[in-house]
């Protein structure tokens, strides 16, 4: 099966009939059509198939028993020589690619899935060019990579290796107060099983992630497909602005406390700081209450998402962002509290794993750029735990999280030849 | 009974037990309990009460046939010499006092039940002093004068006199999307019989609502009441600011599309032409979609509340907002529309009938000052009816609109002496 027929049967599984948006938000209905299309996929290649523990999805192509007992390393892939891996379990043999299949609220087609379909797509290549790996090859699919259910990014890979604890996850909760622990429940899964894995983990010699670039980066390379380099810094705040609410229509100007007017003020400075900085700064959610046209608020919340090159470039801009938000609101007779509700630190992938990957995609004419990027995603948890890498594939418009992003099918089929060269270098004999 | 009796038995109604503040919407179960008050309120005084067919609340202090036939006069009260009353019907006799029982979401308790308890009180102050009028008196209380669950204000009194029509009423929504006259219909009311009534007009020779301030201008005067002199022309405006939804971590700044920026700029313009006005402006609801924390938004839609001593500034400072709002979004590639949803012209009350309040006020000692004020009311839409006039009630924080809302027992006790005294001005031989 070629790429084209395998994603298109992927295209319709959650997707909203007005917006065309994506909602795959984990442990839905939307989700379980896609873990079935997981399983269906899998099972039409004799992949071995099975949710882990915290969720997360496998499809092994297993090597046959004589293989692995005459040709298995026994001392990992990439070494994890010089790397950013720490604890890299250098014993793991096993080759794994895949990303994740959920969804932000009104998500496009191709952030997560592109990997997963991607992944499935090259072990067909492999196949039909009568390729036999050495190595175990998994495809996986992460849970909840998004945090678009319950709010906490990358949580099956966090879950995986340890990055944050089963209690505090079974206690999450969705918009409408459902916990973690009973919509895993829902779903046939068992919470009480959540948690860190090492056993699996230390199979696993090496991480390659493919995904759609989220802006436009290599549009401007004229390149089909990166590798990853690293990801930046990059966290989440909260801000909340407390005034006093009033009646819009009396209320003197000198006698306001209107957190909008700080909220306001610290938007612009977010972007101004940002610009200065070469860094990203993000105001995309606000509450404001009571929220009535004839009311002056009494609260204003918003979230602050900043991302820089550097450690020091984002401390620098959000204390920048924060000293406005608190001038600002002591103008106005306003509080303000300002918290960080996630933070992830640098990642740079591990540097002999991109060099073979370099070496790899070289070998079979293929040039790609080295890139860094803003966005998490799973490699970057994995990378904490074992050598991992990332491809991305060019998106012409740099669109993502919106149901307008697009990656042409050329370089599509460009990025699953490159993966599958990637497989066959880390599997190979 | 006293009026601080009368006020504690409304005062629970509706109240919610987490904010303190009250959320009294039309035909929902806490507006059933506040008609119920109503009209137990009005049996405990024999005041004839009925709903007219646009949910509007009249408990009745007829005058005994004998004495309406020898003393009731044909020509009116205030007579609408020289007033802003253009269609004011002279005929009219009856004199109605009253305000509005529902609230904005957590609102306060004085806005509106004030002046309906003040009503009952001021019949019991007039009946423990034995006076008997010469002409009907009513206590009224309009329904949905907040716009709080269909979002036009004033409903029950625009439709009473015409100002909205009711094949239009019928079809407003609240936020789940039930339409008023579904509502009306679940309590028991038909909305087929919904419109403008000129038989109950024309009965009407004057309003007077009675309310407390919604600012702290008597509270400078020193004094605890006050005559309303006119209403601010005001009006609200939706703003939508259309961009493009993006990753938040990945987007570069000139690749962005941020509506969210354009309104911050709108935000701020909007309080800096207020204050170079003299007038109000206010951004108290906002929604932002997509609305998650790590995208960009697609669209921002935002309320303007705006209001002024009159409509040339009006006009000037809406202009102004509206060449920020245009010139900050075509900065940030978003497109921005602005429709004006509701607005309502300058309202000057009756001359005469003012004049009639100041000297039967003055002549019981009480010094009135006068006030103009920017909030709606229902007086201001009967005023094109008929003679209306309005007593503001001291408001020593100014806050309305906010559970924190509040006036002193002692200065709603003057307000109360300060009706009955108008009261018996105006229903007197």
């Amino acid at each position: 099966m070629g790429f084209a027929e395998l994603w298109d049967s992927l295209l319709p599984v959650g997707r909203d009939a007005t917006t065309g948006g994506y909602r795959r938000y984990s442990f839905t209905e939307a989700d379980a059509c896609c873990r079935e299309w997981f399983f269906k996929t899998a099972a039409e290649r004799s992949l071995r198939a099975s949710s882990d523990p915290n969720g997360n999805l496998w499809a092994w192509w297993d090597v046959p028993a004589a293989t692995a007992g005459s040709s298995a390393r026994a001392d990992g892939i990439a070494g994890g020589s010089g790397g950013s891996s720490p604890r890299a379990n250098t014993a793991g043999t096993c080759v794994v690619t895949g990303s994740h299949l959920d969804s932000v609220p009104d998500g496009g087609p191709y952030d997560g899935p592109l990997g997963v379909v991607s992944g499935f797509a090259a072990i067909d290549l492999l196949r039909a060019r009568g390729f036999a790996p050495a190595r175990p090859v998994a495809v996986a699919a992460f849970c909840e990579e998004e945090g678009g259910r319950f709010g906490l990014a990358c949580l099956g890979s966090r879950l995986l290796t340890g990055a944050v604890q089963p209690e505090a996850a079974r206690e999450l909760r969705d918009a409408g107060g459902v916990t973690l622990a009973e919509a895993m429940t829902g779903a046939g899964l068992d919470p009480a099983r959540l948690g860190q894995d090492d056993e699996l983990l230390g199979r696993i010699g090496a991480f390659v992630e493919l995904h759609i670039e989220q802006g436009r980066a290599l549009a401007g390379l004229g390149a089909p497909v990166a590798i990853g380099e690293a990801i930046w810094p990059h966290g989440r705040w909260r801000l909340d602005f407390t005034g006093r609410a009033d009646h819009a229509g009396t209320t003197r100007l000198a006698d306001r406390r209107d957190p909008m007017l700080p909220y306001a003020a610290t938007v612009l400075e977010a972007r101004q700081a940002a610009a200065v900085g070469g860094a990203l700064a993000t105001f995309g959610k606000i509450t404001a209450e009571p929220g009535a046209a004839n009311a002056i608020c009494s609260t204003v919340s918003a979230w602050l998402d900043a991302r820089a090159q550097d450690q020091a470039v984002l401390d620098h801009m959000v204390g920048q962002i924060e000293a406005t938000a608190r001038r600002a609101a002591a103008a106005q007779g306003v509080e303000v509290s300002m918290r960080r509700e996630s933070f992830t630190p640098p990642v740079e992938f591990d540097p002999a794993l991109r060099a073979r990957l370099a070496r790899a995609l070289a070998a079979r004419g293929i040039a790609a750029p080295v890139l860094a990027t803003g966005a998490g995603h799973d490699a970057g948890v994995l990378a904490a735990r074992l050598p991992a890498a990332m491809l991305f594939i060019r998106n012409p418009t740099g669109v993502s999280h919106s149901p307008a992003e697009h990656a042409d099918l050329a370089d599509c089929e460009a990025g699953v030849a490159a993966l599958a060269a990637v497989l066959e270098e880390l599997s190979g004999r």
